[in-house]
């Protein structure tokens, strides 16, 4: 599991950073890649990555300013180029059904697989073997989400060991142990899973923001979270712009992290009015509040 | 007046070729510049010009396929950023009002200028004090035209030593004399402007071709045009998916600059099947037809 940033600045594109878009590969996991709103010219940064367009089978849209949306028809376009053939799903809020299928319908864009628009509401967004996706309104002038993506727990390893203690040798045995709750030896002895099962291992948290003001009604939403992906446009100085704009400051940022016992924060979403010479301002002011805080640079991984 | 191309590829994006777009810069002429196509991202190669996006007040759209109008929206946010003030006239085929009302409605975008959009019909476009733009029909399953620009003629220069000869010294006479068809001196005798000029100053014509498949039709709307820029998807061998695609070939392009009697011809609108080490043969092939013939890479800059 992996974060690739694909795009992280605000508003329009510069030199330094594009609009926003962010992957989360989850290739060893489902062998697929989610992506989490897709501005202009996301396509162009794939590019630059190891990402298979085919391979994305979900789009996840915060908002729907033109920054986190205008790449999502020529991706989408591409991906059919590139002959893809798996149902792509995208979620978003209401509109985006009409702006995707009106792109498509008037570039005459005819898609070599099926796609599913699901417009947004708060609650549970699907839940699949593997991981659960939530979602929650921000504060964003227009209809803004997070989303929350919770790993389930799997069960811990075989306890070889506590196995062979008992006489249980390896073999096929082993493999119906794990897949059973109880079993039945031939010599009429049951043998419960739960009794050579070592601990669950838990499921990462990644909690991931569209643009939003600051509020700590977000804090249960994040709560816990491995990883809080969230927007920083503006430093700590500007709160009253962060407010106006409906934006969040680096420090506002860091103080969610820190209310909601976030382990890791990574700020994106950075304004161009920031060089890269302020980004180690904008860094420390928030690592003062919060300690493990990065700030995204296009093409930033991040191993989860 | 400059041609900068901005993208020179077909279909897709790749590394090498962005998506279509070629500006005309107009700024010595009436300090804007003219835009024709504006596939995705090409916001994002302006980025690597000279080019302001204040100053762009025409945009021209051959047809609306995806890889010709996704970077629209984007652009037209961003001039909006950047303190755009003045009136942008978008032109482009039925359905490009649709497009980029329901973009910018959608996404949220109030524009700092105003806009005109105004859908294609063959014949005169507009006429300013300096240029006539037509447009026509072309071959392309979905409508697809070409521009003709056509700049007007410009009275030559005053002929100093013509006036001299007959005793009219340089002083403020000569501004009157150019602005009038006749004055009368103060001795009574008259002069008439059309003895004491040069030969007109020849207008430049450029013609500008959407996508489409080659036909003789075009001859006549490029006829004696000083570029013609001309899209070749495909390389003189693939005369058959040219056709089955509604697109042309380098030598159908060649054979139709020859024809119309053109001085120079700009292929753009390349596959991505041919690498650079193919573009040799390509404008190989095209100049056994038409010599003066060059193909476009991004940011080519052809000066007019
Ligand atoms: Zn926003
Ligand atoms: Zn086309």
């Amino acid at each position: 599991m992996e974060l690739i940033f694909l795009g992280t600045g605000a508003g329009l594109p510069s030199k330094e950073r594009n609009v926003s878009s962010v992957a989360l590969t989850l290739l060893q996991e489902q062998n697929n890649i989610w992506l989490f709103d897709c501005g202009e010219a996301t396509q162009h940064q794939i590019l630059r990555t190891s990402i298979k367009p085919k391979k994305i089978n979900k789009i996840f849209i915060t908002h729907l300013h033109g920054d986190h949306i205008f790449g999502l028809p020529g991706l989408l376009s591409s991906r059919s180029f590139q002959g893809g053939e798996e149902l792509l799903t995208i979620y978003g809020p209401h509109g985006i059904k009409e702006y995707v299928n009106t792109s498509l319908q008037l570039s005459g864009t005819h898609l070599t697989y099926p796609i599913n628009i699901v417009e947004l509401s708060e609650g549970k967004l699907f839940e699949n073997d593997q991981f659960v996706v939530e979602t929650k309104h921000l504060d964003h002038g227009l209809p803004s989400f997070g989303f929350r993506i919770i790993e389930k727990d799997k069960p811990g390893e075989l306890l070889v060991s506590k196995l062979k203690e008992i006489g249980i040798k390896p073999g096929p045995i082993y493999k119906q142990i794990k897949e059973n709750t109880k079993i039945k030896l031939s010599n009429g002895q049951y043998i419960y899973r739960k009794d050579f099962l070592g601990e669950d291992k838990k499921g990462r948290v990644i909690s991931i923001l569209g643009d939003t003001r600051f509020t700590h009604v977000n804090s249960n939403f994040v709560k816990n979270s491995d990883v809080l992906v969230h927007e920083a446009t503006f430093g700590g100085a500007l709160e009253d712009l962060a407010e106006k704009y409906y934006h969040t400051t680096t420090e506002q940022a860091a103080r969610l992290a820190k209310a909601s016992n976030c382990s890791k924060l990574i700020l994106t979403h950075i304004s161009s009015r920031y060089q890269s010479e302020d980004i180690e301002n904008l860094i420390d002011e928030a690592r003062r509040i919060f300690p493990n805080t990065e700030i995204a640079n296009d093409f930033t991984h991040i191993n989860l």
